[in-house]
C-alpha cells in the first residue's frame, strides 16, 4: 500500500479508469473495516451486496468515495485519515440501492441477484437498514485523526444529503403516477436523488482537508453539478445505451415508462401530433416492443437526444469552470477534469 | 411549560400514567421540532405515523424518551437540554415500527392504518428511512448545551443499539421458519430487538447527566433488564391479553404462530405427548381457532403462564435491586420503581 501511494502520488492519472482504480483497494478496505466486527448473517447480506463476498467481484465504480478522497488529496491532505468518511458515503449509497431495488422490483444489480430477490423483501429492508446504521457508526473511526467537531460536521453533511436523497426517491416514485413531469420538477428530483450525495462527497473531502468557506461553497456547487451531469448521462444510457455495456435492454427506461429526462424533454418540446401520440402510448398500462420503437422514432423526430445532450454539455461546462476556480493542486485539477469528461462520455 | 415543571419538580408521581403524562407534551414538542423544517409530503407520512397530524391523537407510550428524561432528572440534571436525544430515541423506535409493519404485513397500529397500508410498501420503506435519518440529524440540536464529544457519544450509543435492534429483527424473522426455538436463543433475540434500545435510553440519560462509569454501567444493565421485562410482558399479553385493552384478538400470537415466549417455554417443558401435539399443530401452514383453543389448553396443562411469569418476576426483581443501587434522588428512585412495577403488571 505504501509503495502504491508513493508511486501514485508522483503520477497524474490520465484516464478515469486509472483514477477509480487508484482508490479501489483502499475503499474496499474501508468497507471491510466498517463491517469487520460483525459476524451475524445480517452482515453476510451486506458483504454480498457490496461484492466483498468473493475476490474480484465487482462492487461498482465507487464514484462517491473516490471523489471524496480525490478532493482531499487535491487540496493537499492525505486521504488516509478520511477513509472512514469515504466508506460511509459508499455505504449510504448502497443502503439506498438495496431499498431502491425493492421499491422498483429490480431482480438484478451488477449482474447478480438483488438482495431482496435472494433473501426476500423483509430481509432486504433489514439489510438496507443495517447498511445505513453502519454508515453512521463508521464515522467514529474518523477519530482521533479528526476532532469530534469534525465528526459531527461530517455526520450532518452526510445525513442532510441522505434526507434529500430520500426526498428525491419520494419524488421519483410519485412521478410514476404522473403522465407528464415538468422539466423543472425533474431537475429538482435528480438534484435531490443523485445530486445531494455527490455534493456531500465533494464537500466532505473539502471539510476533511480543512478548506475555508469559499472553497467549501465551490465544492458544494461542483458536487451538485456533477450530480446533474451523472444523472443526465444515466438517463441517456437508459434509452440509447448499448446492452452489452450497460447490462440493460435497449430502451429499457421506455419499456418501464420511467419518467427520465428523454420523455420529459420530448413532451416539453414535441409538436401537437407527436405529443398526442406519446401521451397515448404512455397512457397504456404496459408497453410493447413496438411501442418502444415508435417512441424512439418520435424521440429522433423531436430531436430529444440533442436537447438532452445540450443539458449534459451545460453541466459539463459549469463543472469544468468550477474545477478551475477551486485551489486544487495541478495533479488534482487535471484528474478532476478527467473525471468530469468521463461523466459526460461514459458508456456504462 | 415552566409552571408545569415547577409543579412536577416538587411532586413525586405515584402512578406510571402520571410519569408518562408528565413528559408527554415535551416529548411531543421534541418530535415536532425534529420535523419542523421539513414540509415535503414525506414528512406528512412521518407526522401521521407519530400521531402528530391531529390533536389528541395517540402516538404511543413514548417509554424510551420518558426513561431517558427521567434518568436525567433522577441524576440531578434538568431534562430540557437532553430533549433532542430523547426525541431521537423515539424516532428510532418508530422507524423500526414502520419497517416492522411492512415485514409483518400488519395493517393497523395504534388503531389506525399502518403507513405502508395507507401509502404502499415502497413509500413505507421510504418513510422509515426518512425517520431514521431525522433521528440522527436531530442530535445536532444537543449543541450548544452539550459538547461535540457528547453528541458523538450519544450518536454511538444510539446507533450501536439500533444495529443490535436490526440484528434482533433478523433473528425474530429467522425464527419464523424454525419449528422450535431454544429459550436461550429467544432471550438473546429479545435482548437485541427490545433490550438494546431500552438500554440506550437509560444509558443516554446517564451520559447526559454526566454520570461516571459505575453509574453508566448499572444504568446499562438496568435498561437491559427493563427490556427483558417489557418484552416478556408483551409476549404474555399476545397470548393471555384482553382484546379490549391490547387491541389484539385473544391468542393472536398463537394464531400467527409467532415464536414468542409462551410457545418457546411450552416446548421446552412439555412432556412427550403434549410436545408432539404442539409440534403437530405448529407444523401446519395455518392454524384454526380450534387449534388456538387446543394450544391454550396445553399451555395450561404444562403450566406455561406460571413459568413465563416466573421469568418476568426475576427480571422485575433484578430491575428493582438495580434501581436501589444507582444514586437516583428520592423522587427518581420512587418513580423508577413505579415504572418497573408498571412494566410487570401492565395490561396493554
Amino acid at each position: 500500500m505504501i509503495d502504491r501511494q508513493l508511486r501514485t502520488n508522483s503520477e497524474t492519472a490520465t484516464s478515469a479508469a486509472d483514477i477509480l482504480e487508484r482508490y479501489r483497494a483502499p475503499i474496499e478496505r474501508g468497507l471491510r473495516d466498517s463491517l469487520e466486527s460483525y459476524i451475524d448473517p445480517v452482515y453476510d447480506m451486506l458483504r454480498y451486496h457490496l461484492g466483498l463476498d468473493e475476490p474480484g467481484s465487482n462492487g461498482g465504480k465507487a464514484l462517491r468515495p473516490t471523489l471524496c478522497l480525490l478532493v482531499c488529496e487535491a487540496l493537499g491532505v492525505s486521504w488516509e485519515a478520511g477513509l472512514p468518511a469515504a466508506a460511509s458515503l459508499e455505504l449510504i449509497h448502497n443502503f439506498s440501492l438495496i431499498h431502491d431495488d425493492i421499491q422498483d422490483g429490480d431482480l438484478e444489480r451488477r449482474h447478480r441477484p438483488t438482495v431482496w430477490s435472494k433473501w426476500g423483501v423483509p430481509m432486504g429492508i433489514n439489510a438496507g437498514d443495517a447498511m445505513f446504521c453502519l454508515a453512521t457508526l463508521n464515522l467514529r473511526h474518523l477519530r482521533p485523526a479528526y476532532s469530534d467537531t469534525v465528526v459531527v460536521e461530517v455526520m450532518e453533511l452526510l445525513h442532510e444529503a441522505t434526507r434529500e436523497m430520500i426526498d428525491g426517491q419520494y419524488l421519483d416514485m410519485s412521478f410514476e403516477s404522473m403522465l407528464e413531469v415538468p422539466i423543472e420538477s425533474y431537475l429538482n428530483m435528480i438534484a435531490c436523488k443523485t445530486g445531494a450525495l455527490l455534493r456531500a462527497s465533494v464537500e466532505t473531502g473539502a471539510l476533511l482537508a480543512g478548506a475555508g468557506s469559499t472553497v467549501r461553497h465551490r465544492c458544494r456547487r461542483f458536487g451538485e453539478v456533477l450530480g446533474r451531469l451523472f444523472q443526465i448521462r444515466d438517463d441517456m444510457l437508459g434509452v440509447w445505451g448499448t446492452t452489452e455495456l450497460t447490462g440493460k435492454a435497449v430502451g429499457a427506461d421506455i419499456l418501464r415508462k420511467k419518467k427520465s429526462l428523454p420523455i420529459v424533454m420530448a413532451l416539453a418540446h414535441a409538436a401537437a401530433p407527436e405529443r398526442a401520440t406519446l401521451l397515448d402510448i404512455y397512457r397504456q398500462e404496459a408497453l410493447s416492443n413496438a411501442d418502444v420503437d415508435r417512441v424512439q422514432e418520435l424521440f429522433s423526430k423531436i430531436g430529444v437526444q440533442e436537447r438532452v445532450q445540450d443539458l449534459a454539455n451545460e453541466a459539463h461546462a459549469e463543472a469544468s469552470v468550477l474545477v478551475e476556480s477551486i485551489n486544487f493542486d495541478d495533479r488534482g485539477r487535471s484528474e478532476m477534469l478527467t473525471l468530469v469528461n468521463f461523466l459526460l462520455e461514459r458508456d456504462h
